[in-house]
């Protein structure tokens, strides 16, 4: 297997990210191919003795994505971009997966536009994992790839979720929940509604409405559904929760003799919330309904989390992960409906 | 000044929301007239040693309107619910304040049909006044009356919300932030754009965009406007994500000697966390835009969420905050408008 990594629109430095790719590609035995100007990666790849060969290549670009360019646009107009050669190359079957911590809607974009959509879904969702005080994870789409939703595109958020639980995640039968104000199927606003019924008549293993509020201490799902605004909002407000307890935890550790002892005594205890609750470490997220296994990492993406972006690109395209969802679209689609 | 307790709709008993109104009577010197159930609030007064008086007084009832009723149905059907009578007192200014822990729905439902909205504001809001690292609360609005807004509703938000935030919290200029998925202008849905627009062109201290992640840690502004169905889940978001943190050290500090020892050592500091950022104890949320004072507390609400949420309703009240907002609103709409 072979997965292309973006290395030049993240935050950090090409060399950071090179670093990431040289470790997934020994650890999983899969060939990288660098995405990113030629000199830079040729110049991380020496550094950390490995050389431009068959295990690691290079495919070079002479332009660059940044964080705040318009979506579409940058898509169109860079053409030698890092990622839109990676687009290319996954497009052309040169790669079997795509990885990227460059600009989001740019990756959405260049997915419709060059890879193309699976056919019955309109819109791509991009698939956020994360972590519970259980320490299982739930997957919550859309985070992002659609701010502006209808309600079917919910349902095919559920059941692309769904199956990404079941053959990447490997849990055997997950439950679908609507992210929503309210447990009552009242509860919600117009999209919610008409969401909620969809799903209620599709066949699929729907058990209603979640909250905010109990998802990682419940976690009373496998699968949460929502409008990509939602989504984003959701993902962001509980890192914002999670780093406001941290920040006050850690000054007050710092503040004296007791504080520091204290600290010393929970450091496990601490390490243990960094490792359950780490939404930054964890993985990418890949977006789901395009013919392709494209991964987005996040953009302040270290070494480690480019890896762990890795592994999830690896794993969804080592299943057939999207055939499957071609499948399960159609098949479902006949379902009753 | 009087003010009204509903004390019926609440998750827990009304001796217990008795329990708040009477230590909020005699801390703040109001009276407190009981909306509810006589013998209970009668039986509830007689075990504080106190009785049904010119100081505690008691608004009898015979319904209760509970959290699951659809609101609008409720508040025509129960005339005689603890809080219709509740608002008809408010309306015909027996009492000059109002406050409930019940259905919210309701409340909002009840307020616009038997208080009436204040002129010009043609959707009430929500604000919750949350607590941040540094210690300096932030209004958020609207946090759950409106699911569906349109563009100017959120533009009469950040007006009640900045007229809140000055006359109530005392913060002297306070500034406007538009909770959104990205810093930059041109991020978010269709409703953001417009509201974006709207607010850049008003007579507003508007910054732009903030996002879940650094408002409780950077506190960028001092008032953040959404719509009531992003804001509720923003709120539950935060909640959720603070609750797992505390969670999972709640059990490592349970764990072994090691873990008891830290946690000793570091009482004061997890009680400053508590302390910083409780939601659910941290007063309750005016709903602002009808003519009354009108202050949601949380359906959980314990004996002291109750009397803080009297303090709320005490302080808009005393800064006649309605009168402000109603002449703002006016005032505001021919400031080149």
């Amino acid at each position: 297997m072979r997965i292309l990594l973006d290395v030049m629109g993240g935050d950090l430095p090409p060399h950071e990210l090179v670093k990431g790719g040289v470790a997934a590609g020994h650890r999983l035995d899969v060939d990288i191919l660098f995405s990113g100007e030629q000199a830079a990666v040729s110049h991380a790849l020496t550094r950390l003795r490995e050389r431009d060969g068959s295990k690691f290549s290079i495919l070079p670009s002479s332009q660059v994505i940044t964080m705040t360019e318009p979506p579409v646009q940058a898509v169109r107009k860079k053409r030698d971009s890092s990622l839109v050669n990676g687009l290319l190359a996954l497009k052309e079957h040169t790669v079997d997966a795509f990885v990227s911590p460059g600009n989001t809607g740019a990756v959405v974009a260049g997915a419709i536009f060059i890879v193309g959509r699976i056919e019955g879904i309109p819109r791509p969702g991009i698939a956020a994992t994360i972590p519970t005080v259980s320490g299982r994870e739930i997957v919550v789409i859309d985070v992002g790839a659609n701010v502006d939703c209808a309600p079917d595109h919910l349902l095919h958020f559920a059941l692309m979720g769904a199956t990404y639980a079941r053959d990447v995640l490997g849990i055997a039968q997950p439950t679908i929940g609507l992210l929503n104000i309210g447990t009552e199927r009242a509860k919600g606003n117009k999209l919610a509604h008409r969401v909620y019924d969809l799903l209620a008549d599709a066949p699929l293993p729907f058990i209603g409405n979640v909250e905010g509020h109990h998802l990682l201490t419940e976690r009373p799902v496998d699968v949460v559904v929502c409008d990509g605004f939602i989504g984003n909002v959701f993902l962001k407000t509980l890192e914002g929760g999670i780093s406001a307890v941290s920040n006050i935890l850690r000054s007050g550790v710092n503040r004296n003799w007791r504080g520091r002892l204290g600290g010393l005594m929970l450091r496990p205890v601490f390490s243990l919330v960094r490792k359950k609750l780490s939404y930054n470490q964890s993985g990418g997220a890949p977006l789901l309904g395009v013919n392709g296994s494209i991964v987005i990492a996040h953009g302040r993406s270290d070494a480690v989390a480019i890896e762990s972006a890795i592994d999830v690109a690896y794993r969804a395209a080592k299943c057939h992960l999207n055939e499957t969802m071609a499948k399960g679209i159609s098949g479902w689609g006949g379902n009753g409906r």
